[in-house]
């Protein structure tokens, strides 16, 4: 009897939830689905008041911010009970989200994958997807995700990482900007992004997106320090080809490098529908290896195209092949 | 009388749907509604098929994938004669999807936000969130996309960020990685991050994420090469701290920089909860500093914590703040 008491009847399960931004309407229906499965919902206070219409009769556990490593412990304490488990993040569960600490917490405790307690991660739209969604279309171009919180990461390591994407251009999302305690990181963050690109450069700050409060300012990179910026906002910075027109933040993902838009689209001379660019991978070797046997140097040529020379020389020292490849095979615009 | 026949009955929508990673359980409610009152549906054929039961009894458009400004075209002229229409993005609808190319069309037709024919962008999990759930937590921490596509892109670009963000350290994901024609760009990226990373950074290459012929292989940066990688693959390289444990790809958040993970979460020497690390950035100024007035070069500083020589010096030059804010606000772990 007592040992029937203490098994229980089902191994449990813990099942991360991504909820997207906090409407209903932006959530999946594995999402939906994985609350309404769960005895227990385990998240932050904020995002637990975000599914309050799917919780009811559930078992609740709120946390505070922090005690991000506690919610995974919960969760997996009530998972070992039996207990199917919804850990509720904002936006993608994977992104910043709560998939990371848990899996910490799970292989400290000696978690295998063959455990009885089974582990299901569901994706959702995360913070940049929504706020690009409700800006225009400024991540139709290479970006990138920094978080400006130095609770977990030293700060150089930030700024390193600040640093190399302003300069190499990137569409930024800055995700934790500003806290009521930290408050010079995005200064820092300014500085190091007017070290490459120009004053004039587009930044959208959206707070709260698709939920009740939500709030979008455009601004630019010289002033967004005038700009309300707090836990509940992503700052989009965009790449030197961004604009904002009719309050819409576009970066253009390079139709104007093949086609001429104001003709209609004719293609450019020299360039082909369907194959990559002249200056692409293929054509820029070419043009390369040309430079390099009309007497550029090595070192001339990387300072030239922003590589380092020992990436310039070992490209110039692969055998050269010329363009090949199945032409019936589909590819991209 | 022919007046009232030119003259649509209402003005056309043009809805720009990502339904995420392509199995209908993990697209958003308001993707499926969109999808549910369209009057066309517009996509790559590929994505049209992922969607065929949404879509019975609907004029359907399908493009090739080379045809995405005139998807775009059509979407258009569908809205200005009043019908609404979904343009169909597998993913996210803002990242490398519809909704870049959608807004270049329209301002160059002339459209502004004051049109009759209204846009609206519907967010969803891409491909790097939907990767990401099926392998583990890679991107715990910040992350870059970065498309191999050089169709659109001058190669030189594309290699610069390459370089750049191998060297900042982030875990990045490789969109449209090869196809049949483009087969070089996968060897130069691997290239570039090996000049960076260690050659057994753990990479996870997935392909049609919870689509039937779902596929995942884990490998490391100097073996990528062997792997099967194709058109419908996302390829995750992982950071300086990603490992793969029990077939699970994980990028820890930090935790262990505050907390001893042996002793049952206890916090480190000089560190406090819900602070910033004692490197974040206060500290690391005060550090900084101390550093400088000791005698220490604002050259030697820049090398030591590999940050550029202005940027030291414009912190320093910087009026000094001891920490403040409030108390009683909330912040992270």
């Amino acid at each position: 009897m007592n040992a029937q008491l203490e098994q229980p009847a089902a191994a449990g399960k813990i099942m991360l939830v991504g909820i997207g931004p906090g409407s209903v309407d932006h959530m999946t229906q594995r999402a939906r689905d994985a609350i309404a499965e769960a005895d227990v919902v385990i998240g932050y206070v904020t995002y637990i008041k975000l599914v309050a219409d799917l919780i009811e009769g559930k078992e609740i556990i709120r946390k505070s911010m922090t005690e991000e490593l506690d919610r995974a412990v919960s969760a997996l304490e009530a998972a070992r009970a039996g207990k199917k488990v919804a850990l509720i993040s904002s936006g993608d569960a994977g992104v910043y989200g709560m998939a990371g600490p848990t899996y910490e917490v799970l292989f400290q405790s000696g978690w295998t994958p063959e455990d009885p307690v089974q582990v299901e991660i569901i994706p959702g739209a995360s913070a940049l997807n929504s706020c690009a969604a409700l800006v225009g279309a400024p991540l139709t171009h290479d970006f990138c995700a920094i978080s400006l919180s130095d609770l977990l990461t030293p700060w150089p390591t930030i700024a390193r990482r600040l640093d190399a994407v302003a300069m190499a251009d990137f569409v930024v999302a800055l995700y934790n900007p500003k806290s009521g305690r930290r408050t010079r990181q995005i200064v820092e963050a300014q500085r190091l992004f007017l070290r490459h690109r120009r004053p004039d450069t587009p930044v959208a700050i959206v707070k709260s997106a698709y939920r009740r409060r939500e709030n979008i300012v455009f601004t630019t990179l010289d002033s967004m320090g005038d700009a309300d910026i707090g836990m509940l906002s992503t700052v989009l910075i965009g790449n030197s080809n961004t604009f904002v027109r009719d309050g819409l933040m576009v970066t253009p993902r390079g139709y104007a490098n093949k086609y001429d838009m104001q003709e209609g689209g004719a293609t450019r001379e020299g360039e082909r529908a369907g194959r990559s660019l002249s200056t692409g991978l293929l054509g820029w070797l070419d043009t390369l290896r040309a430079e390099y046997q009309a007497g550029a140097s090595i070192d001339a040529l990387a300072m030239q195209y922003h590589l380092p020379s020992d990436y310039i020389q070992a490209t110039l020292d692969e055998p050269w092949e010329a363009e090949t490849g199945s032409e019936a095979e589909g590819s991209e615009a």
